[in-house]
């Protein structure tokens, strides 16, 4: 699949001012523009990849280890205690920009991410048949 | 500081089981008993953290590197096409085990995290004081 380029592109590239936090080979972070709260940071790979199903090992590894350290920055220089991290795959779950994105958000008070949480149940016998296509699924992997 | 054991560290020795879906070195998944939606998975370091910014390079990558195949595995097993990403920090953030992990959670219909969004702006004077102590800060991780 031919991935749609996307206004992060442009910010990757310079086309698009925006306020940089940090980057490395495979990361790069800055300010979310309309944030939730003050510190909000935007994590991105470089990779063009739409959804974090898609996106390399290489790729994913490198976000994984900078999320701690940029979490740390975001607590010092905002004095923030608490935080969300989010990442949403697809319009139906919130996504706008189709780029992977992980959002670091500080909460303090009101402000920040708002979660609706609406625990169901887990029925054994759907476990069961839930773990056996996971398994499957992931057997197939390299 | 000393990290408190939670329930996740009894699931992992296996003294409380669990619906398992996935381990290595570092990482271990398995099913939320209470889900949001049907599919939803944990992902957790097996290094006891309470809080992502806690947490060593090593595991933090090994669960970046984890997540695009969970979530590939769960969007094979479930049909879902759309998800959610959530990790929470402190009691502020919804979080209530204190031990870092990841939510995968399906989005279907209306099954899923509910996401409350509220953006405010981003003030040119303000970004720049952000991003000098974001830099700052930065500037001190190894």
């Amino acid at each position: 699949m031919v991935e749609r380029e996307t206004v992060f592109d442009k910010i990757l590239s310079g086309e698009i001012p925006c306020h940089r936090v940090y980057e490395n080979d495979h990361v790069f972070a800055f300010l979310d523009i309309g944030p939730l709260s003050r510190g909000h940071i935007l994590v991105i790979p470089k990779e063009r990849k739409a959804f974090l199903h898609e996106l390399s090992d290489a790729s994913a590894a490198a976000v994984g280890r900078a999320l701690p350290r940029l979490c740390r920055a975001m607590m010092k220089a905002t004095g923030a205690t608490a935080y969300n991290v989010l990442q949403n795959n697809g319009s139906d779950a919130h996504q706008v920009v189709m780029h992977v994105h992980f959002h670091i958000i500080p909460k303090v008070g009101e402000n920040g991410l708002g979660i609706g949480w609406r625990p169901t149940s887990l029925p054994a016998d759907d476990a069961a048949v839930l773990l056996e296509a996971l398994h499957d699924a992931l057997a197939k992997e390299s």
